[in-house]
């Protein structure tokens, strides 16, 4: 599974390249390339409803091979820093993201075990799950976690960043997800000890009760490319990767180099990734199991 | 676009090669091995929610390069066979289809324009038009004529065959549908001069106002491949095939035999009709348009 990153970063992106805020069509510019490049090596694409989804779609750009997950949540977090609350986009649903034929709905969380507002986003993930049940759609979570008091200044937050990642799994994913699109639960930058990388893993994989993914984050691809073989080897079932594909293209100077680079370097990333997951990860339906179909399922459906 | 035919004709056929009416497992069977088969061959499959299409999804047979289209009416007919009345299967309905993460439904619906329950027959059409806008879902309708009074003891429904077709696309396309599946115009084993079938054709494309497709109805599948050739070139937008490919295989002794013929003369017969169809057909968006999607589109959908 590949797709885009969530809207926020590119458009912060963009504007630094551009010099200026990015308007719609620089955006959707943006997600179209990509989807030209990459859907048709992705298992699903994730794109955001306003500058990607339907207009991938509507394009034929959309690979028929390609799933689509369309995310749910209003970028940024709502708060202070130190208490982030996340919310529904305005105007947009998961009977949105089911009507226009998507396969998944995504919602990306901030989330920090313990804090007095970790249940108020534990209470959304309950509500979109619901609504994602009703409309028989997968429901991704990526939680996101985030420093609080000094761990930032300090430098602390990586220290406990591994506990962070594998408390955040234990509280999510009995909620009602299908999958979990997880932090990897230690910041290589710090953590040089590949055995306890794969155990904390490990820990996550044991505190997941449903199938979990590897987000990329903003890491650099050789950094990504460890974390999916770790990950993959505790029991991940692939990734959802954004800028650790492709960020480099945000600071090119024109279109054809970032299309350039979108068919060259972003879809040899791809492959790479791609084969690591294949070789060590765990397939989804292994850990959840076929669903059985039998004669008369359509009047109880 | 190829598909599975209908649930009543193959129940028929099942029965004839079983000896006995042919239970659950042996219909999920037939379609689960044409799943197998064909589907990554095919834009879409067309399958029924009975034996078909969740069991498709449930076993992981269907490509994932595979649309699905599932149909929405109760096998047969209501009423006097010369004025019959389709009827939607109970417990089933748009709303279903899209939760289950199909693409398209599908109505076969038997048509006589200018019999008293043509209008009927039309109030259904535009009820379930509606359903499936309400879901954003292709709404492909499938009309097949039949005869009336004297017309099938004495033969002379093959002359009046190219009107009815004609007629019916008149009466149906601007109902809101999406995709006519059209019986051909005329009857192989009676019309043989080319140029009036090409004519028929012609006349059923200027008379449809959505993209239409073929059907293959139980011809042997020399006639039909001559039938895709001549309606491409009239406007077709491509065929859903059922019988016309595999009809022979409901005669088969084994399972073993069927699955090779899927495997070896069906998809062999697909890509000879689907070359047709690329050569000659016109594409749907062609006729459609794509949408046009503008900024803050997610609000008002």
């Amino acid at each position: 599974m590949c797709a885009l990153d969530h809207r926020g970063s590119l458009q912060k992106m963009l504007e630094g390249v551009l010099g200026r805020a990015p308007v719609y069509q620089d955006m959707v510019d943006f997600k179209l390339d990509m989807c030209r490049a990459l859907s048709s090596q992705s298992s699903a694409m994730l794109l955001d409803p306003l500058f990607g989804a339907a207009q991938s779609i509507a394009s034929g750009l959309l690979s028929s091979h390609s799933g689509l997950v369309v995310s749910l949540e209003e970028t940024g977090y709502e708060g202070d820093a130190a208490a982030r609350i996340s919310r529904e986009l305005a105007n947009w649903s998961a009977a949105k993201v089911r009507r226009m034929g998507a396969d998944g709905a995504k919602l990306l969380l901030y989330y920090r075990p313990g804090v007095d507002v970790a249940a108020v986003q534990l209470d959304l993930v309950r509500k979109l799950a619901a609504d994602c049940d009703a409309q028989d759609l997968v429901f991704v979570v990526e939680p996101v976690g985030y420093a609080i008091g000094d761990e930032a200044s300090t430098g602390r937050y990586s220290t406990v960043k591994p506990d962070v990642v594998i408390q955040t799994a234990k509280d999510i994913s009995p909620l009602g997800i299908d999958v979990l699109k997880a932090e990897f639960p230690a910041d290589l930058k710090v953590e040089k000890d590949e055995g306890r990388m794969l155990e904390f893993c490990k820990r996550l994989d044991g505190n997941s009760e449903v199938p979990w993914i590897i987000l990329s984050a903003g890491v650099d691809f050789s950094s990504f490319q460890r974390e999916v073989e770790i990950a993959s080897k505790a029991g991940a079932s692939g990734f959802l990767a954004g800028r650790a594909l492709w960020q480099e293209a945000t600071s090119m100077k024109t279109r054809e180099q970032r299309v350039e680079f979108f068919h060259t370097t972003v879809v040899e990333r791809l492959r790479v990734i791609s084969a690591l997951a294949d070789a060590y990860g765990t397939p989804w339906f292994e850990r959840v199991g076929a669903p059985s179909i039998v004669e008369g399922w359509e009047a109880g459906y």
